[in-house]
Formats: C-alpha cells, structure tokens, sequence
C-alpha cells in the first residue's frame, strides 16, 4: 500500500523516483527503510557492517544490500546515514559519494559532522524511539531536516511529507535543543519508571499496576499542556504526604534524593491557575 | 451496555443488588460513579457538596443526589468516600451509617483513618489519574481493595471484579508503597514534560514536536521493563553529548540539576544487559 501525505502536484513524480541508498539497518535505519518503502519511494540499496541486520531489512523491503561500504552505489541521489553518532565520522569519511545528498539522522549531532565530507548535506532526524520489537506508525512522527542549501532542504520538506504528516525545518541550533527536551521527556522517564518498578519490587509489587497509569499520563499530555496536567503532594502543598513519602525512601537513599530535588522544583515553579 | 467481568455464580445477583451511595462527585466519584452504572450496580445516592459537580454525575447516571450530609440515607450497604484525603476526617464524623461498609478511594490514606467512625471500613482504591474533561477505560485499571474483616474485603474484591479487570487486595503499607511509586511514574514523570515544554517554548519550538515520543516512551513499557528501555547519552555513557547538553542548560540551573543528578543515577544503576 502507498501512503504518501504530499498533494499530487506535478513535481511529485520526481520525488517519488529519487534513487535512495540506506547507510544502517539497526532501530532507525530498519523502521525508517520499511516507512520509505512503504509510501513508493525507491531505496535502491541498503548498506550495514552487520550482515543479520542488512539482511533482514533487505529481505523485508525486497531491496539489495551490501556490507562492505567500498560496494555502496555512487550515483544514488540521496544517502540517508542511520548510523550510530559514534560511527558518523568513520562511516562519513569511507563513503563515495559522486554529487548526491547525504544526510544522517541523530537529533545530537550537527549537520556539520558532514561538511568535510559532501558538498551537499543536511538531516532528516525522525523524533522518536525506536525499537526493533516494535512496529511504529511513521505518519505521525516529526521529521526534522535541515541542509546546507534551500533547495535541498526543501527537498528534504517535501521528501518528509512523504512518509509524515508532521515536518519541520530545524536548523542545528533547533535540534540540538529538541535533543536535550528529548532527554528529559524519554530517557529520564523512562529511568523514574525505573525507580517506580524497582519500589514496587522490593515489596512484591507487580509493576503492572502501574502501567496503566504511566499511560494514561502520557495520552493526557497529548492534548493538554504539562503544566495543567501536574497532580500530587508536591503541586497541592502537602506537606505531611511529602514527609511520609521521604520517610519512606530513607532506604532508597538516591529516590529520596529525586523526590526531593522534584518536589522543591514543583512546589516552586508551579502555579495551579 | 452491561458489561461485567464476574464469571456467573450464584451469588452474583447479590453483589448486583448491594444498595451503594457514593460521597463525592469530583475527579474519582465521576468515573467511578459513571463505571459502577455502566457494570449495572445499584448506586442509590449521591452525595457532593458541590452542587454543580453532584449534579452533573446524578443526571448523567440517573441518581438522585444531596448536598447536605444529613440527607445521605443510613441503611445502604457500601458507601464510597471519593472526597480528597484532606476532607476524609471532617465527612466521615458527619456521615451517619446504620451497618452499612464505608470505604475511601485515596492511595496516600491508611484505611484507620475510617476506624473511629464506623465498625466496617476499608479501601477501594482506582489506581489510575482522572480528569473530568476525559472519558477513560475503566477496565484495565488496577482496583486496590482492603477491609477491616475477611468477608468484606472479599465482597470488595468481588465487586472491583465486576467493574475491572485488574484487582488487587493490597494492605495498608503495600497501598501507601504503591503511592509513593505512583508520584514517581506520574506527577514527577508530569514534571519532566514540563520541563521539555519550558526549554522547547523558550526556543520557540512547539510541544507537539515531543508529544508521539512521550506517548511511545509510555507504550513501550506496556510490554518491557523499564531497564530494558533505557537509552539516551547517560545509559550509553556518552560523555560528550552529556556535558554539550550541561553547557546548554547553564541558562535553566534548576533543569541542569535535574540534568546532572537523573544522569549520575542512571550511569550508576543501570546494567546494561
């Protein structure tokens, strides 16, 4: 099935025949390779040092792969690089590239990283997380991109609206704070889970019971703003709930240090209006 | 629509015809009171002090309701006080009950608390967040009963089994442990989302850009353990990008402590596996 957001207008041939080349099969590179296939565009090979992941997306997509980055095509019009950011500058610095676009896709890394590489270069970062156990719906999720030159980025616009709904023009600047932003409202969420579920197992709790309120706070925020959403002792003041709480963590030393330093930021930044 | 998770037995029309008053209408007493009519249980009264509020929930599920405490009727045999855990002393010295169980629905409240008042008492306890403005599946939230006597506190598991797929008999101490990680998983996981909206609308970024990642962050622990999922610069111990985002936050000193203590915890605590 083709699931393409952009309005058929007569340039949209020329999007949908671009040749692709996918540097990365692991989160990213596999769910981005499946979303690109999906809505008609040509991936036209797929390239990963690590062969069960080239392999696999290969497969699942019908489209060539290599594991050798010397056998990567040359003339392809546009590398998307899914690779570690670690891996970035070895991976950037190996490929030929003979006049296409070359973009990778971290949400912390400059577009920069590329420019001593690619004279045309740019960032098409997806903003979510991604796993390989996962199927994710691509349609809703933000695709950020930038490029060195407004024609390429407004390739990169259109390109986007291929496989989302939701695109943005970010520049390095943008992104590198949309990352921090991230940091917060995923990995350290997902670490006071961490610390909701070690609580709960010191006392032969099933953390099931607390995964459907994780959820519904999350599908809350989606049409309201955090800031009218914030319940509990610390917004309402209190204090006795506070104390028995931290009296209870004496033996989570590090909890009872976030509980406070949270609570203390709560009760002072917070206005209930 | 009757919808009821109690395989049939002979005893369940009994628990079907329990003549139950429900004490307050706010975020709790409206969902509940809304899932108890829906199951096709008997709620014969309601009670709010807020009039507006005790209306709105008695004409939605066709009940009569009062405002005055004196007014609520003696001879029902479960009453539930959904009223905030500040206004649990001052209600149950008011409430007038003949022999009837009375039991509260607040996580951070010790069942004693109903002790002084009435000779049956316990808890039955929604462990999810309410909001008025959402309407919310009631069937996958965990219910938490406990009562001061077996018989009751099986009748409670029963009748939590008949509007929930999810019940629990949980004491006092677990109830007030499941408390604690609830603040944790929610109101501080709240704050996180706050604090990701303050940074992005300082840049003049909107929310919407986070919003699919904080919902897939939440849905991904439906099925994993939080330290499975963990990723992000700390878990990875990606020094560089850590101290880049520490530099950007000097301008939010109170972010960048949130920033520096969550990224210690999980460098130290966290195995990858």
């Amino acid at each position: 099935m083709i699931v393409c957001f952009v309005p058929y207008d007569e340039n949209i041939c020329s999007y949908m025949t671009v040749k692709i080349v996918l540097i990365g099969a692991g989160n990213v590179g596999y769910h981005l390779g499946r979303r690109l296939k999906e809505a008609g565009l040509q991936v036209v090979q797929i390239f990963s040092r690590q062969e069960a992941h080239a392999r696999r997306l290969a497969k699942e997509i019908q489209v060539p792969f290599v594991t050798d980055l010397a056998q990567v095509v040359t003339d392809a019009e546009l590398y998307i690089l899914a690779v570690n950011d670690g891996a970035m500058n070895e991976v950037a610095a190996q490929l030929q590239v003979r006049n296409g676009l070359v973009v990778h896709t971290s949400g912390g890394t400059p577009s920069a990283i590329l420019q001593p590489y690619f004279p045309r270069f740019g960032v098409l970062y997806p903003l979510q997380t991604f796993s390989l156990t996962r199927p994710i719906d691509f349609t809703p999720i933000p695709i950020c991109v930038c490029a060195n030159n407004t024609a390429d980025e407004d390739f990169l616009f259109k390109l986007g609206s291929i496989i989302s709904q939701n695109v943005y023009k970010i520049n390095d600047n943008q992104r590198a704070v949309l990352h921090v932003a991230a940091v917060f409202v995923n990995n350290f969420t997902n670490y006071l889970f961490q610390i909701g579920y070690d609580i709960l197992q010191q006392e032969n709790l099933s953390f099931d019971l607390l995964r459907p309120l994780i959820l519904e706070t999350a599908a809350k925020i989606q049409s309201h703003a955090p800031a009218e959403m914030q319940t509990g002792p610390a917004v309402r003041g209190d204090a006795e709930t506070v104390e028995r709480h931290l009296a209870y963590l004496e033996k989570f030393s590090e909890y009872q240090n976030v509980y406070q330093l949270l609570t203390n930021h709560i009760q002072k930044n917070i206005i209930i209006s």
